[in-house]
């Protein structure tokens, strides 16, 4: 089942398995404090979409939180294989559907207001910060802006979700503003911010943003979240979130 | 020196007296953060501008952290008169200089693109918030945007600045969005953010941002502050604003 340097890795907090690979693409914390932060429909009824879905990490972290479907979309085929490959080994598939696809047409393919909930991690650089980077392509895809703009995965997103549906994203403080411009511009109003900080006196170097579908403006700050405490070990709350309770 | 129920109260930090009123004005831990928060010009030549004055608070902190030059603007004489008397009192006429005036009308006054740094701690509330409420004429104007508008100040802030020069301003979580927006939209690129926590583990209920006027994007976001700590005692750091090193 596995492939060249893939790993079956575990989630440990949600008792879950997933495929990863150093040379192709692993999640990262960030993925996991997205499905964390980001607020899911109630009940069984509601569709999730996550946008950019890379190996799958937001749709199976999800999955441990909601029955709601979730379609996962990402534009290249060696990540997707890797979350079907994922989502088959967890026996979700009835639950979580992968598909390689472009962000943008997502809301073609899956309905126009047709969605509860969008998460999104997309990437976090500029296209042109790529070039002095030496990644390979998948990473360079995964990491910066060259197949997606950040605009317009909120524009996608923005389509895909019924009135009142809800928007979260995650991504560097530096293009907050951008953010929150692009996100009011299209119809989404951030109603949820969260900043999480590397330790204590640091500044942030994330931000989860979630807004709601023609949503009246009126936005929570929420606690800050710490990843490091004083001796360099995770905080309770991150470890918690990677491993579950001890 | 005082007038009706006025008191001399002292800004402890810094040495200097303030004369306040429970009846008409009393600066709030809000003006000390501002005043801590906001770059100041280097050396003694910038020129300094705070908008919605009240009685005096803002100048006079950035008395102790500076010798450029401060102008203060206030629309309600009663509250000129008592910044006035608190400027003589702490024998900084040569430096503070506190008028009465429409902050509409400031930049006309003081000079358009004149001004290195902006402080505006302006109304927090809507102008209708203010129907339902049991507060003096005072009270009412300095808190309800009855008189000026936050947009308004925003305008006004980034007319006053140089290219280049800084507005900080002090407001509620809520409005970050509109304050983001509306300094976006006048030239002023945030720059830096901070939230205020009243405690641990509670959403923000303060927030402190700085624009520069045609900056470029990239905002950083600063290390949050607490006010109250687990005992319900002052932090530290907010101790240490209002009543200096212990």
């Amino acid at each position: 089942m596995l492939k060249d340097d893939e790993r079956l890795d575990y989630l440990l907090a949600e008792n879950l398995r997933i495929i990863q690979s150093p040379s192709v693409f692993s999640f990262s914390l960030d993925a996991v404090l997205l499905a964390r932060f980001a607020s899911i429909p109630k009940g069984s009824k509601g569709k999730i979409v996550d946008l950019c879905s890379g190996n799958g990490a937001i749709p199976l972290f999800l999955s441990a939180r909601t029955n709601a479907q979730i379609i996962g979309v990402e534009l290249q085929e060696r990540l997707v294989d890797m979350a079907i490959r994922s989502v088959d080994y967890n026996k979700l598939s009835h639950q979580l559907h992968l598909y390689q696809g472009d962000v943008k047409q997502a809301p073609k393919t899956i309905g126009v207001e047709s969605v509860d909930t969008v998460t999104c991690n997309p990437p976090y650089f500029l296209a042109h910060e790529a070039s002095d980077r030496n990644l390979s392509e998948h990473h360079a895809i995964a990491r910066h802006e060259i197949h997606l703009t950040l605009e317009e995965s909120i524009y996608a997103a923005s389509r895909l979700l019924k009135q009142g549906g809800k928007a979260a994203f995650v991504h560097r403080p530096g293009r907050l503003l951008d953010i929150v411009t692009f996100m009011r511009a299209n119809r989404l109003e951030p109603k949820r911010i969260q900043f999480v900080y590397p330790k204590m006196g640091k500044e942030a170097n994330t931000v989860l943003v979630e807004g709601m579908k023609d949503g009246k403006s009126d936005v929570k700050i929420l606690p800050p979240l710490y990843v490091y405490d004083e001796m360099g070990e995770y905080t309770k709350e991150v470890s918690t979130l990677l491993y579950g309770e001890s």
